[in-house]
């Protein structure tokens, strides 16, 4: 059976602008990966009703799962929600349950739950709630897509509470083989590895490293055998230059 | 005038399985808005033909210029320069002028020229090339849209290479201020400034650091003394609170 597939869409000015580096791209990369799920496609957009509307549209049309990230706060800027609302053609308003969390957290706090705070109990009809330990303020899952705040470590205990609810793949285990040669003297040998294995994937991604070239090979597929039989088969290539 | 607009597509299995973290795309929105074009869209997608052909066809539709790092090498991954002619519907084969420059450089290194390193030779009709003083592999230029290489050095110098190529726009002024409480209490007077600046861009990105919650508020347009002004005036909302 294939691995199910998934999309990010991150909502951000502030990585467009080059403010910011994200870094909810890369974890969520990874924790997919241990899940064996496939990312197949992240989008950056600014934030502009029509351009998350669109994305998402596009995205969770051509994949299992799509994740977004950013845009769900209290500010004039946070419009992700109203736009989740908008590509799916469902009402969004305050909902009761999550008002009341949002609520009794600033009661305990002892902040006022203004307007501002009260827009973040704002939910797509028909979403249910993800879980938001560290701020309360709540994420919300709409059909396949998952709606989850930008700061990074809200996001990844956000993650953390979706990833058991998907289906998950057989685990990709993957291995690298670092060679000390240019791209350009390992493209044959790869290539003919590839399709003698056609079950495995490769991947060279080329370095440079005190001015000499060289290429991390990634060999990737589920069997760890078939993986390792590949790889001794091309570090056989190059004695003495691989590690 | 508005500013010029401009969208990046990475192509790069190993940025999806969570193995490597994106640095061109960071490098190119810092570089974009310094020269007043606008970063509005990146897309990253895996090494697949047609996923490759779909984006690079909407972005170059949507924006004035288009940027594509990775997938030019040697090896048998490397489909970006296929996928691009594709996308275009122009033929693509091996053209003299960079087999020349390649051929050079080989025999001054004293390494083969062989056939994985004549694919980086393959340009599509129509294309200007694009200099790469590192690995001296060119990119290429087609319509609107910049192909360049993965390895972060030699996009960089391939970035530096179009720059000055493109037509930039007013620069983009910022100025951020650090405000030691939560986005809610900031959200109401931020909303009022932006309808009161209406020439500013307001972005607010919240943070929790040591327990604590606060927001860096990001004011953005081409007037240094319109931003300072917007600046002052939210300061005065936090007195004590900001940085």
């Amino acid at each position: 059976m294939p691995n199910p597939t998934a999309a990010m869409l991150v909502i951000g000015d502030e990585i467009l602008s080059g403010r910011t580096r994200d870094a909810n791209m890369h974890f969520l990369a990874g924790e997919l990966t241990k899940h064996g799920i496939m990312l197949k496609e992240v989008r950056i957009v600014s934030d502009d009703r029509q351009a998350i509307i669109d994305a998402v549209n596009a995205l969770r049309a051509a994949h299992d799962t799509v994740f977004t990230s950013g845009g769900i706060g209290p500010t004039h800027d946070d419009i992700t929600a109203e736009a989740i609302a908008a590509a799916f053609g469902v009402p969004i308003g305050i909902r009761d349950d999550a008002r009341a969390l949002l609520a009794a957290h600033y009661a305990r706090t002892g902040q006022e739950f203004n307007a501002a705070r009260q827009r973040m109990a704002r939910i797509p009809d028909g979403a249910t709630l993800i879980d938001n330990p560290i701020s309360v303020a709540p994420g919300f899952t709409l059909g396949n897509v998952h709606v989850m705040a930008g700061v990074p470590n809200i996001f990844q205990a956000m993650v953390a509470s979706v990833m058991p609810t998907l289906t998950g793949g057989a685990p990709l285990l993957s291995q690298t083989l670092r060679i000390n040669r240019g791209e350009g003297e390992i493209a044959t040998p790869l290539s003919d590895l590839a399709e003698a294995f056609p079950d495995l994937s490769f991947g060279s991604y080329p370095f440079v490293r005190d001015g000499a070239y060289g290429a991390n090979i990634v060999i990737r597929g589920h069997d760890a055998a078939r993986i390792d039989s590949a790889a001794t088969r091309l570090a056989a290539h190059f004695p003495g230059d691989t590690a």
